[in-house]
């Protein structure tokens, strides 16, 4: 069968090869036929290997991706304001959602002939891409903004891959990588190939919460590519008519750096970058989205919105996380549940509202600076002190 | 049914309380019954849940542990010297094999009514129980040594525990808190619960190997604990006829820090405190490990052996796995690896051996120095750059 991406907003199709942009300029995606897709019988999600039949490629790579635990939070559901559910994306090999769309992307290039990969990335996307490069063994170049922090270089470094540091406009960076004459496969955050791999987290909620589909699916958006995936994913199943309903999508962003929700707020068709402060949500702060209004499109055509929320509630919402469903996650994962928060609070979301939040990626890479409090003592006050405290 | 704790070496049992270790003065563990008992059916491992009804608490508590990535690792047999095998304990929600026991503990004491849950850790441990308190709603207290690094009490703190930092001997301190009259129940490393819910890293394993069990499993061991569980599955599972052979264990740690190998070389039947210098592996780094004698035992039982690497071993294999394999994990994890190629250098392990090394820890929770080499390039040069090095 001939394999096509295609265009979410003119319906253009090409031969799926190394173009990654449509005639109009906006993203192709790749496309995948469900119909006679069935959910696998055993009704337990392994990895996203399971998905093979909609995917681009079919045989593994590295450590499988996916998989990951969906679990309900009931202790967040009165700060959530909803029946929330925690998509565990953190959990992946490297530690993040990259990893379904990076085993795809690296796959599909050692099956092309490929000895290199790329990417452009802030971080979890070069190590993802690093890391299942080495798993392969392709090369893999990385590139990353000149002021990345050293500590997120430090993980990349490990799977040994060819990293430049760039001074210069990050978005153009982007889009300069899509189209070099250099035979370097890139697996930049809204390709056709990384976007078909990370569709599967969307397969995966709503097989795990089948057969009911929640009411709505959170997550955070930066590039848009993932957000596109996980329309593209109900959109392909809702036809195939594999769906009840269709899950809202609900977009947050980080309010220092949100180019779609200012789209989303002032009624645009377009997203156009914006001027952005600084935010602590990094993996997400991307002021000139490639997939920013395919991730508009998303919101829209779901019933759903696209929201920002400040850098106070994003803390807050870590706090909450990791007090009451004992998770920790990165700032810009704790973007989803502030977000949440505040569509429940604005009446989008109701009490009874089933709503999944994907927390893109672990809060282990980093530091931040959490307050710790302890009392030192020596061993023969153990009981003593233990007792003071247990008691009262 | 009764609920009962027995113990591995005089044989003596007793009705599951409070008690923890065996008159004798070894470590009990929890028998579970597994007459009756058949893999599930699926064929797909999700998580620990799927061994209910080999547990001593049937009811889930935060997100799920387990059903954690088995992959083939061809790119490191030559390396280890044997058909390589790793599974992936780091990708467990706290990134450590930690929170199997501690679901389990934690689930138990909060069916029993404690409101308080302890543990005594250099770290991984501490971690895992902070977070399954704080998904359960109850109070923490953590005892780690005071010397335990800044950066990683900031991750403990994370989940509110109540922290001790104690001065003074950790042996002892890890004994006392099994006993004292406080209403806190402590899950330390080789009390009975946590034991019974690290088992189930075995039971994954053989299942996503079935229906051939691996030749050996190799893992890192500090407390013994997590030995003494994986023994205990697999004997388990044998008595059942469930087994067609037992896989041989080898216990690996650190030379710097290796009272279980030392035993082990002299041929004594019972592990004695050593003096420890620094090593890497520090969350194995345990000079008088209260399970030792029992880790000895599986070792011995099962016909493996109880080895020790040196630290720039254990730095190789970190490498090793990270450039081959895709992986990011703690030096603790990489001591299997080391261990794996050093029993294969010896003759221990044969190239057509089937081996699984538990990586029982991710490497995301610290920084390890990686040398970090990047080329600062201009957003002009980018397509000279690249071609200048894949064109070579
Ligand atoms: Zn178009
Ligand atoms: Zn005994």
């Amino acid at each position: 069968m001939e394999r096509t991406v295609s265009c979410y907003d003119c319906g253009e199709t090409y031969a799926f090869d190394a173009r990654k942009r449509c005639a109009c300029g906006e993203p192709l995606w790749f496309d995948s036929d469900p119909d006679g897709f069935a959910w696998p019988e055993t009704g337990s999600v392994d990895d996203m290997w399971r998905y093979a039949d909609l995917l681009p490629v079919s045989d593994p790579v590295g450590v499988a991706p996916g998989g990951t635990p969906l679990s309900r939070a009931e202790r967040l559901d009165d700060y959530a304001g909803c029946n929330l559910f925690l998509k565990h994306e953190g959990q992946n090999p490297t530690g993040s959602f990259k990893d379904r769309g990076s085993a795809v992307g690296v796959r599909d290039a050692a099956d092309a002939g490929f000895e290199w990969v790329g990417t452009v990335s802030h971080g979890n996307m070069a190590l993802s891409t690093s890391a299942y490069a080495a798993s392969a063994d392709l090369e893999c170049a990385v590139f990353v903004p000149a002021e990345t922090p050293a500590e997120r270089l430090e993980l990349i470094a490990r799977h040994d891959p060819h990293v430049f540091t760039v001074e210069g406009d990050y978005g153009r960076l982007y889009a300069d990588t899509l189209s070099l004459p250099v035979d370097v496969n890139f697996v930049n955050s809204d390709t056709p190939l990384r976007v078909a791999g990370q569709k599967t987290v969307a397969y995966e909620i709503l097989e795990q919460l089948a057969p009911a589909a929640p009411d709505a699916i959170a997550l955070p958006v930066s590039s848009g590519g993932q957000a596109s995936a996980v329309w593209k994913a109900v959109r392909e199943l809702d036809r195939a008519g594999l769906l009840d309903s269709v899950p809202r999508l609900y977009c947050c962003q980080a309010a220092a750096c949100d180019p779609i929700a200012t789209a989303y707020r002032n009624g645009d068709r377009t997203v156009t970058p914006v001027a952005a402060d600084e935010t602590i949500a990094v993996s997400i702060a991307n002021s000139d989205p490639p997939s920013g209004t395919r991730a508009l499109a998303a919101a829209r055509d779901t019933g759903g919105a696209v929201v920002s929320v400040p850098d106070e509630d994003v803390r807050d919402a870590m706090r909450a996380i990791s007090t009451r469903a004992g998770v920790s996650v990165e700032p810009s994962s704790a973007v989803a549940v502030a977000g949440v928060r505040h569509l429940s609070r604005t009446g989008a979301l109701e009490a009874n509202d089933d709503v999944v939040a994907i927390l893109t990626g672990s809060g282990y890479k980093e530091d931040y600076d959490t307050e710790v409090r302890t009392d030192t003592i020596a061993l023969d006050d153990v009981e003593r002190e233990l007792a003071s405290i247990v008691d009262t």
